[in-house]
């Protein structure tokens, strides 16, 4: 092999290997779970690790940011091209709660390399896909000769991310100027399979709605007065079922409005991806697939805005029966929305649709969540090429595209710095997020080394 | 007056008024609570001074009968007229249970007289009910200077009521023969006011029903998943949704098969009734009423059949939102049934409506409980005839009539005995049943009084 920049990348990862992993060994032995607070120590190691750490990478810059929880790490590092983008990288250095007798084959605080993999919380979810920007980075300077970066780079890695973020909005208004980027590059999703390397382009976002529905001032015998009253569970139920028409689209009048469709390109692109319904259907535990008609089980889920009962309830739920008509129903509505759905939008059609149904009798109350917006980033925009040609130059292989279905704080790093966010996640399915012996695949990881080895370059070409 | 059989009956009722109350007030010191196992000794207690004091009273033939739970009293007075009509006479010698912290002005089990009304737990539900027929039947006798009824009497009172008469159908099968009789007095139900003294001529049936639907084999993310599997809870509404129709008649096909419908004549009579909405929205504590198209409240909750939900859950219900699919939803239906609906053919109509209704993907659990016949005597009928001739006889003044929309274990007897129900109910809806200060109006317990001893002529009579 010449000595390309990409076999230079390859040889430089590959003669850095044991100490990255014995490094990323290391992190992974701090119980970083955000969630319990007798681990609020160990959160902070974290984040004191992680910070010394970029700093042997030779970021000049490496703050501590505290917020009202966990600390987040901030690190940056110039380039030496002073007319180069800024990139921010996002992670999260905090985990999810683990322990042996969750079924875990060995400790889940004690990393273990088995069979190409390394076991332990947080190999995948995120502290891996966080790692491999260290010795990304590195690889970009020894296969380029520079001294900085090809682009400015900044890398923010919250510590609550596993708690849902509480402080993330909040920390990226108050550092709005310090985190300023041209591009956000999320590092926390992952790919289609081990064989199928894919960008994501896009999360959904959300709108959670909780509806109360009062009838009786109590619970009244059915008896003496059923067939002559209202009845709020009734009333619940023919809300809900009103919520999707017969071809599965959300009834809700202006609830489409904006919606980015799909081009032909994305559809050609997405069933390109070796789909297999049976399989999806395991993952999803579902016997059948249903949905909006005219579109696939991807596009429905990445793609296509829902709404979906989270929850419901009202009346006597125990054993046995109880006769009675129920004084109050509740009912926990969820919207996933895509890109040019505006929340605030959705939230006034949901409300004036719901409105308009109740019947005389019966009181309500409506109350919206703090909604996240979606994201996407169009397949032509260049800074979304540029991340596909690095993958493509790591992997060896044509690079396709996927989105996510589920909804996250990047939405609010789009948000706040005007700045379109990309997705740069090397996991697969079967690493195991959330659960027991959760893993990175070694040969994947370093494959997100190269990646980010080439990202920096690709991007102050493509962004210029 | 003259020595009318009325005038009679009433001289012998006003000089028997304090020994009779203060044998009711005896009777409700015994604290025959069947709900409460530490009351087992007090409702066998109350069983056996209701013997006792049927005894007294003339009744040759009284027993206490034993259940797997408590026991009922039965007692017996053959007419001295071998061709005498059968009538058995239906009430319970259990109570609700009490405690003076819910609310009463005085002991719940130390009656007291205040303003012309007895306080006391069971004072009208249904100790006072079941014991103006002991005064009534020596004031029969004392009117007509016979030495036995005009007719067979036949008394049964159960000790399970307030518990839902678990052992009650058994009992009525077990011991048909004995309560063999040509029609059933229920005096357990109450009339429409202190003013308006009313005839109930039936209850509402009841067929209750339990569907579960099964989603994904658990709870799902619905961010990953939502739009493209079934959601239990989603499938569930619309099946609620469906169970009406826009007139607010019940969509199951076949619901309605076999309606005995209101005539003009009854539905003229209802019509007589003082009713006012905004006291019946009070008492049904609603804000409007609300039903079937084309009938008035009273005929929506006394004569037409419904289906109400009594209950329905789902997914997460408690605090904040969990953004799942939910792996299943319930929901408890009740049917009220009225004459000429068969419960077993509701059952089969409902499971075939839901199962027609249930999409691929989903699966389902049906089940029934043991359900109530609904019970109606028609007004030309001769017995309920002679109830409202005694009843005005007893008031002196028009007597109209009133059903039930609740549903109860007199149908019981209308099934195993083949006999029609009567119900004799003299409370009025103030008297607090099942609430604190339960009382009963003295001036109306002697009316009760002195309708019994009328009735029995009047029976005799009509049922020659």
């Amino acid at each position: 092999m010449s000595n390309t920049p990409d076999s230079v990348v390859r040889t430089y990862t590959e003669q850095h290997r044991t100490a990255f992993l014995d490094d990323l060994a290391a992190w992974l032995r701090i119980p970083s779970v955000s969630a319990q607070p007798e681990h609020d120590e160990d959160v902070r190691r974290s984040a004191e690790w992680l910070s010394a750490k970029l700093s042997g990478t030779g970021f000049p810059v490496t703050e501590i940011w505290e917020t009202p929880g966990a600390p987040a790490v901030f690190a940056e590092w110039p380039s030496d091209d002073p007319e180069a983008p800024v990139v921010l990288v996002y992670g999260h250095h905090d985990v999810q709660p683990a322990a042996r007798e969750d079924g875990w084959s060995t400790d889940p605080f004690e990393p273990v390399i088995r069979d190409g993999r390394m076991y332990g919380r947080g190999a995948a979810d995120d502290k891996g896909q966080v790692f491999f920007h260290t010795l990304g980075v590195r690889a970009h300077l020894a296969a380029t000769g520079r001294s900085a970066p090809a682009v400015h780079l900044k890398l923010l890695v919250e510590g609550e991310e596993e708690s849902g973020s509480p402080h993330f909005r909040a920390l990226a208004e108050e550092r709005a100027g310090r985190l300023a980027a041209d591009v956000v590059i999320v590092s926390d999703t992952g790919m289609w399979d081990e064989n199928t390397p894919t960008v994501c382009t896009g999360m959904r976002g959300l709108a959670e709605c909780e509806i109360e529905l009062h009838g009786p001032a109590q619970d009244v015998h059915s008896g003496s007065f059923g067939g002559a009253v209202p009845n709020p569970a009734t009333a619940l139920a023919r809300l809900v079922a009103a919520l999707h028409d017969p071809d599965g689209r959300v009834a809700v009048p202006g609830f489409y409005d904006g919606v980015t469709e799909l081009t032909e390109t994305e559809r050609a692109l997405f069933a390109e991806l070796p789909f297999d319904e049976a399989t999806w259907l395991r993952t999803a535990a579902s016997q059948a697939t249903a949905g909006e008609a005219g579109y696939s089980t991807l596009e429905r889920v990445w793609a296509r805005p829902t709404a979906e009962v989270n929850g419901i309830g009202g009346g006597y739920q125990g054993a046995g029966s109880k006769t009675v008509i129920p004084a109050s129903a509740l009912v926990k509505l969820s919207f996933r929305l895509v890109a040019g759905q505006d929340p605030a939008h959705v939230q006034e059609a949901v409300r004036a649709w719901a409105e308009a149904r109740i019947p005389a009798g019966v009181r309500h109350r409506i109350t919206f969540s703090p909604a996240t917006r979606p994201c996407l980033t169009p397949l032509d925009h260049p800074a979304l090429q540029a991340v596909a040609r690095a993958m493509g130059r790591a992997f060896g292989t044509k690079i396709l595209f996927t989105r996510e279905g589920g909804s996250g704080p990047a939405a609010d790093l789009q948000d706040v710095l005007g700045a379109p966010v990309l997705f740069l996640g090397i996991s697969v399915p079967s690493d195991g997020w959330h659960g027991p012996d959760e893993k990175v695949e070694l040969d994947l990881l370093l494959k997100g080394v190269e990646t980010t080895a080439h990202l920096w370059g690709e991007l102050a070409t493509a962004l210029r």
